[in-house]
This record gives C-alpha cells, sequence and structure tokens, in this order.
C-alpha cells in the first residue's frame, strides 16, 4: 500500500467549537498510521473520518497541553477495547512523562495491547523503519514542545533504456539495487536519483531554529497558525505563530503544500488566514484545514 | 430561578457513535448545576448543549470507566480557563480517588477555581443544601460505582383562605411558615403539605437495593439501560441492566418520568427500548435520551 495522506480529525486551539473538535490528526504512510496530538474527542472524530483503531502504529504529541493531548486517554483505551493486533509506539516530550502516565491509566481498563514509550529529551532521530525516518526536534512554547519529521530515504529511479543497453534484466536488477554495482556497472550508471518525501508537524510554537529545520524540504508542512497577523504580539506572548509567521516558514523552507490549522476560536473567517499566508509569499499549495477533511501527500518531486 | 430541567450531553456506552457521544449529563436545579458522569468529549458538548462552565457547581461521577470520566480532565481545565467565580464541588467514589487525580492533573494547566474534591466511601447524605439534600448509594458493577439522588425538602403550600381566615397577613406569614406557630395558629392549620421533587441519576449497575432506594419515589430517574432484555445474561455479567430491568425499578419504585440511556452500541432502533419498558408495566412519562436534548424535570405533585 503506497497511499500516504493526512486525515484532519480536529482543528481547534484551546477550546472546541461547533465546527472545530480540538487537535488531532492521522497520517497514513503506506500501510502505517502516525497519529499526531490527539486533542479531547479524537476518539469519536476518528469514527467520523473512518480512522479506526486498528490504524494506528505511531503516537506523536508535540507537548501536553490538553488540547494536544487529552485525546489520549480515550485512544489508547481503545486501542486496547479493539484489541489492535500489532504494538504501538509513543512519542512524546520526556518532561511530559508523569502527564503521559497519567493519561495512559486515566481510568480503569484492561490493557492487552503491547504499548511502547518512547520520551523524547533531544532533539535527533527516534525510529528508522523502511518507509521512513521519524525525528522530533524541539520548539519554542511555555511548556517543552517538539516537532516532529518524516523522511523518506532518497531512492534511485531505474532507467528500462539503460538497464537494457547493459543486458541487465530480471533478479539481475534487484541485485544492482541492493549491491550498488553488478559486472561493473554502477547504479549511477543506469538510474536517477529519486528524493524521498518529507513531512513535518510543527506545534505549538514561536518562530523559532526548530521549525525552520523540521520545515526545510518538506513536500508537505502541517504548521499552527493560532493568529492572525495583526494579533502577532500575543501570538509571540503565548507561544504561537500567526498566518503570516507559518507562512513564511514554509516559503523560506521551500514548502510545496503547507496546511496550516490550530486556529483560535476568536476568528470566524478562515479566508484570512490564507490571505495572509499568501500575502507572506508563499505559493506553493496551500490548505486551511477543516475537521475531517483528507489531504493527499503531494507525489514525489521528479 | 426555579427552572429544573435535565440537559442530556451524551448517551453511549463503552464507545461512541456518530450519533451518542459518551455519557455526560447536566441537571439545572433552580439556580445550580449539577454535571453528572462527563464522558470523553463533554467539553464540546456543552457549547453545543448552550452549557457555560459557569453552570457547573457540582460534578457527580459513579464510578471510573473512561465513558463516565474522562471528559472530567476538559471540564476541569475549561472550568479553570474560564475562571468560573464560585467554588466548585467533586463527588466521586473513594475508592477511585488515584483516578481523579490524574484526570484532575492530566496535562498542564493554571488551576484558578476552588475545586472540592468530597470522595464517597459509603451509603449516606452528600450535601445539604437549601435547595436538595444529596445522598450517594453503592451499586452494583464491576467496579465501584455510586448513584445520586437529590430530594426537595418537603414544604407547606400556605391556603390564602385560612390565612384570611385566622386574620394573618404581610410578613406574619414568613413567621409562621419559620416558626410553626404564630399567636396560637400552627402552620398546619393554615397550609397542606407540598412534597418535594425527587431526582435519582443510576449508572452503572445490575438490579440491586441501591437502584431501587435512589429511584424510590423519584419524579425523574435517569438510569442506564445499555442492554435489551434478550440480552440479559450479557448485561448481568458485565454489570449492567436491560430495557425492561429499568423499567421494572421505575414502576416499581413509584416514579414518574423514567429517562432511559446509557446505550450499547450494538443496538440501531432506540424505539426498541421504548418497547421493552412499556412491556415492563412502566405506564409514566417515558424519555429514550438522544444527546442534545433536554428535558423539564415534572412539577411537582399536588
Amino acid at each position: 500500500m503506497s497511499v500516504r495522506e493526512f486525515v484532519v480529525l480536529g482543528t481547534a486551539s484551546q477550546v472546541p467549537t461547533r465546527r472545530r473538535n480540538h487537535n488531532g490528526y492521522l497520517l497514513r504512510w503506506d500501510g502505517e498510521g502516525l497519529l499526531f496530538d490527539p486533542g479531547e474527542g479524537t476518539q469519536r472524530q476518528m469514527l467520523r473520518a473512518g480512522v479506526a483503531a486498528h490504524d494506528i502504529d505511531r503516537i506523536c504529541v508535540t507537548h501536553f497541553h490538553g488540547d494536544h493531548s487529552l485525546g489520549l486517554a480515550g485512544v489508547i483505551q481503545r486501542i486496547n477495547l479493539d484489541q489492535v493486533p500489532h504494538p504501538v509506539t509513543a512519542h512524546f516530550p520526556a518532561s511530559g512523562q508523569r502527564f503521559f502516565d497519567r493519561l495512559r491509566y486515566a481510568t480503569a481498563y484492561r490493557e492487552t495491547v503491547a504499548l511502547t514509550e518512547a520520551p523524547v529529551a533531544e532533539d535527533g532521530i527516534l525510529a528508522v523503519t523502511d518507509a521512513y525516518t521519524l525525528e522530533g526536534r524541539r520548539l519554542s512554547h511555555p511548556v517543552e514542545s517538539f516537532g516532529y519529521r518524516l523522511t523518506e530515504p532518497d531512492r534511485h529511479r531505474m532507467l528500462p533504456a539503460k538497464l537494457a543497453g547493459h543486458g541487465i534484466a530480471g533478479p539481475d536488477v534487484g541485485r544492482l539495487q541492493r549491491d550498488g554495482i553488478l559486472r561493473g556497472v554502477t547504479l549511477d550508471e543506469v538510474s536517477e536519483p529519486r528524493r524521498g518525501q518529507r513531512f513535518a508537524f510543527v506545534m505549538d510554537t514561536r518562530l523559532c531554529d526548530g521549525a525552520f529545520a523540521l520545515a526545510e524540504g518538506c513536500d508537505m508542512l502541517v504548521i499552527e497558525s493560532t493568529f492572525l497577523d495583526e494579533d502577532v504580539r500575543l501570538a509571540t506572548d503565548h507561544g504561537h505563530l500567526t498566518a503570516g509567521q507559518a507562512a513564511r516558514v514554509a516559503r523560506e523552507s521551500g514548502v510545496r503544500h503547507l496546511v496550516l490549522t490550530h486556529f483560535s476560536q476568536r476568528y470566524h473567517d478562515p479566508q484570512l488566514f490564507e490571505l495572509q499566508a499568501r500575502s507572506a509569499g508563499f505559493e506553493g499549495e496551500l490548505t486551511i484545514a477543516q475537521d475531517l477533511v483528507t489531504v493527499p501527500v503531494p507525489t514525489r518531486h521528479q
């Protein structure tokens, strides 16, 4: 399965609204599912969006404010109730271990599923799978917050005409890909590089180096834009971004598809976020997130 | 304010559905609000039902399964975020103190409101106010569960003709009500008894003495009927009631208005609960609860 898509479960910051549940997002990355920042009510939003507990392999929590993590309790209980047959790994700021413990054992239930806790204490690589490398980077927020980035390994796209010219066919193609050389022919001679896809999830934060590092060259960047630009002082004081700031991160990082989310309930017209992101010079694909929408990850760069 | 009504925030047992959020109920009793069993997502259901954090004076949790209590975390944080100006008291089974602690401090927030913890360790009176006496009674469920009952004090309805006959008027009426006697005239001579209203909230439980004691003579009984009668064995095994059993409690207790709720997601036709409640011989007012519906508490007996 090579479905790569981003399912939006909730888009509200701090308090939910009639249209926006608290945060929550599922990234489908080939056969795997990564749940980001499950706020309260994520369990029910999953039902509405067609996401099953079985779809979750990994959980990534940026920080332990309620709108990013209160839903953990229900999601973990549901994973156990549904007896998900695979292990699940949870990444979260190590400084919030006590909060994770409370949410994991918030009320009485029977634990049936192996849940591995993988607290994040510093910038670096958190996991390496065939499909991606997962990194975490510290952001700038009143409580410790980490953003996440998935990087698919760069690979090679084989060129059939060149392979034929060297008489390489059948199982020999796989051998050449694996070993890098076959009968004196190198991989580079019969292929072109194919850059892996890159995805980043950035919230909550002020402008900071971590945000730019996570966003660098991303095919898709999901980033908070709690405030509009006129409230930049509020944003900075509370450790948040404005629409223009978020778009600046995306523009300077060469992002292809920018997804803005985590909106303050004080604003009623989502279009203003779009206008400000465009005013900040971002020219790529742009999605102003709505609950229960699915956004495909852009196809690979050629 | 003498509004007495029961606001249904959620009606699902165990797992939410598209139409039913996890449990959650607000009883408005004159100027006071009592929140019962806030399951996950109660904070957002409150918004949908027009219930503000300010409306909550008291929280009553029957037991610490997630569908009855995971919403506590969000509700408590919201009470603090909104800086509710009055104290709030929370009642819950004392044996679940550790769960209450985890939910109260599930994630980082600033505590601004006085929240009094009033754990319930045995059957008895929990609070006495001008408007009611609150009692708790142990139910029968795999984890310790307490049901709740509000009893308005019995009072007197003054009879104007009799008052006039004794020449009692103006402030003297209040004096007679307060002291029970005035110039040789007793309260009983110029009034008739007016029975106080009674309300009970019963879940989760098998049939047990506690359920009958709570329901006795209630104007409104809100009671779980997780299962239909054909699944009575499942109900008993898991410590729940069927529609017929819940209706039997109501009928034998002389309940005026029966509210059935906490339905298993396995059933798709709510009308079956109504049919089975009627088959069990309950003839009073009957509500099969739906999310976001408000049910008035019946007016007083004459």
